[in-house]
C-alpha cells in the first residue's frame, strides 16, 4: 500500500466499517454527506460522477439561494463543502449490497458494496442516491446540444424557452404535462410522438386536447441539428417514411427515466420500474438502507434531493444511535 | 384607493382570488413560491417577518450550495429571487382561514383568509408555511445574545462550539439528543433542567448517563451574561434557592417549540401539539390546504424546508390542474 500526499490509498477505504456509505454524489448525496458527517460520522461516497443530473443542467434558477447558477457551479460548491468536511468521493460504481451480519432482522447489521473495480467497503449503514437518469433518444446532435437547446427538464429550462419555438417529444404523463405547462409560460410548443395514441392518463389528454397544441403523431425524431446551440430537428413519419426538417430553438425530450438500480434489486427494495419506495424518514424495506432524491421516485427536483439527503442522514443517525445503545446494554 | 409606485395598494391583492396563497416567509413558503411563480400560478405570500428562524441563525453551514453564509444573507436571497418572479410579501399575521365555497368535499374550493389588518384575501389552494418558534427561557440577555452563543440548534451551531465550554438547558428527547451530539463532536457540554428526572426516552437517559455528561439538576438559568458574546450565565438551584454565576461560550436551549396554528385549529388539521401533519404530497387533511417545512414536525432544517416547499407547491398544482379540468368539461 502506497501513500498519497500524506494519505494511504485503497486499503484506508476498504479496511474499515463506515458508519454511513453514500452512492452517488448529486444533491441528494452530497447534502446526506454534509449532515452525516456534521453528526459526527465516519462517512464516504462512492459515485461514477460528481453533480450527476444537476452538473448537466445549463442553468438553474429554482434553487433557494440562487438567482441563477450554472450546474456545474453548484455541484462544485457541493463538493467543496463536503470535502471540506472532511469526506472523500471514490470513482467507482457499485454492483452489489449485501448484509453480511444480519438478515432482515432487527439489531445490529453491516453491509458489503461490491465495485466494479473490484474493491469491497463495509458500512453499517448505505444510502441510496444515484439518481435516475433521464432516457435518452440516442439520435445525432442529442449529446453534443444537451444544455443547449435539447431539455429533459421543463421545471427547469422552460422559461428560457418563453416566445421560442420548441418541440416536445413523447405520449405518457410527464410529456403531456410538461407540453400543457410550456405552453402556460408563453412557449410555442408542438408535441412530436412515435405512436398514433397516447399513453396518458384520460383526464390529462382531455386537457391536451382542449388546449390546441399541435400534435404530430406516428412520428420520431432522427436528428437534432445545430452548431451551438438546437437550430432544427430531422422528423419521419414512421407509416409514410416520409422525412422533413423543422426548424425549432428548443427540444424538450419526456420518454421516460432510467432508474439504475440492479445492484439492489436481489434485496427487495425496488419497485416495478426499478425505483426505491421510502417512507417519510427516507427508509427502505431493508433496515440500515435509505435511500433520497430521483431514486425514490418523487418530484425531481435539486430542492427535493437536498431536502431528501438531509432527512435520510437524520435516520440513518437515529438507526446507528440504537443499534449503540445496544451495543452498551 | 391610491397607487403607489404605479401599483394600487390594498384593493389589488383583495380583489382577485390567488392560486396559491402562502403564509409564511421562510425557506418553505420562499420555495413554494419560487416553484408556484414558475408554474404560472398567482402566487402571493403573507408573512408577518422575513426568513422566520433562518433570518435568526448567525452562521449556516449545512445548507448544501454554501461552505458558510449568514442567515440575514440567506434570506435576502431567496426573497430577491422570489421578488424576480414578480412574488409580493404582504406584511401581516393571518388569523382565521375558512371555506367559502366547498366545505371538506371533492371539487372547486375557495378559502377566505382574514389577517389581523382586517384584510380579507381569497385564495383557491393555501401552503402554510409559518415554522415553529423554538421555546424561550424568557431571561435577560438571551435576546441581546442570540447568534452570539445563544443557540436553539445544535445541528446548525454545534461545530462552531469545539473545544469551548457550553450548557444545554432542557431535560426532553432533544436537550439529551443534541447534548450527546455536542460532546460527540468534541464540545465541552454540561446539561441543566429546572426538574429532577428527565422526561426524554429510557433508552437516551441511559445513553445520557454512560456519557458521563456534568448534570445540573432542579436548576434554572436567570441570566445569560456577556456584551458581545456570551461570558456566562447566572443559575439558580429551585430547592435551595442558591444562585451561583457559570463562566461558559454557549447557551444551547431545547425546551420545545411553539407551532402557532390557532388560524386553523378549526379545520381540525393540527396534532395535539399544533403541529400540521403532512403526506408525502405536503397535503392536509383538508383538500386544497398544505403545509411545508418546521409546522409539519419533520428534521427542522433549511434543505428539508425547501424540499417540502418545491413538493408543496408541485402539489398544489396537481390539484388545480384537476379542479380546472373539471371546470372545463
Amino acid at each position: 500500500m502506497f501513500s498519497l500526499g500524506g494519505f494511504s490509498r485503497g486499503g484506508e477505504y476498504e479496511n474499515k466499517t463506515w458508519d454511513v456509505l453514500i452512492i452517488g454524489a448529486g444533491p441528494a448525496g452530497f447534502t446526506a454527506a454534509i449532515y452525516a458527517a456534521r453528526f459526527g460520522l465516519e462517512t464516504i461516497i462512492i459515485s461514477k460522477d460528481l453533480g450527476g443530473n444537476m452538473a448537466l443542467t445549463d442553468t438553474i434558477e429554482n434553487y433557494p439561494g440562487f438567482l441563477r447558477i450554472s450546474g456545474a457551479e453548484l455541484t462544485n460548491r457541493m463538493h467543496e463543502q463536503v470535502k471540506n468536511l472532511g469526506v472523500d468521493v471514490i470513482f467507482d460504481e457499485v454492483e452489489r449490497i449485501d448484509p453480511t451480519e444480519c438478515a432482515y432482522y432487527e439489531g445490529p447489521c453491516k453491509f458489503a458494496v461490491k465495485t466494479r473495480n473490484g474493491k469491497e467497503y463495509r458500512a453499517r449503514t448505505i444510502i441510496i442516491a444515484v439518481g435516475a437518469a433521464p432516457r435518452k433518444l440516442h439520435v445525432p446532435g442529442e449529446e453534443k446540444l444537451t444544455g443547449r437547446g435539447v431539455s429533459y427538464c421543463a421545471t427547469c429550462d422552460g422559461p428560457l424557452f418563453k416566445g421560442k419555438k420548441v418541440i416536445v417529444v413523447g405520449g405518457g404523463n410527464t410529456a403531456l404535462q410538461e407540453a400543457l405547462y410550456l405552453k402556460e409560460i408563453g412557449v410555442d410548443v408542438t408535441l412530436v410522438h412515435r405512436r398514433d395514441k397516447f399513453r396518458a392518463d384520460k383526464i390529462l389528454q382531455d386537457r391536451f386536447r382542449a388546449s390546441g397544441i399541435p400534435t404530430i403523431l406516428n412520428t420520431v425524431v432522427t436528428e437534432i441539428i445545430g452548431e451551438e446551440k438546437v437550430e432544427a430537428v430531422k422528423l419521419k413519419n414512421r407509416v409514410t417514411g416520409e422525412e422533413r426538417v423543422m426548424e425549432i430553438d428548443g427540444v424538450f425530450i419526456f420518454i421516460g427515466y432510467e432508474p439504475k438500480t440492479d445492484f439492489v434489486r436481489h434485496l427487495g427494495i425496488t419497485d416495478e420500474y426499478g425505483y426505491i419506495p421510502v417512507d417519510m424518514g427516507m427508509r427502505t424495506k431493508v433496515k440500515g438502507i435509505f435511500a433520497a432524491g430521483d431514486i425514490t421516485n418523487v418530484f425531481k427536483q435539486i430542492a427535493v434531493a437536498v431536502g431528501q439527503g438531509a432527512i435520510a442522514a437524520n435516520s440513518a443517525k437515529e438507526l446507528l444511535d440504537e443499534w449503540n445503545s445496544k451495543l452498551v446494554e
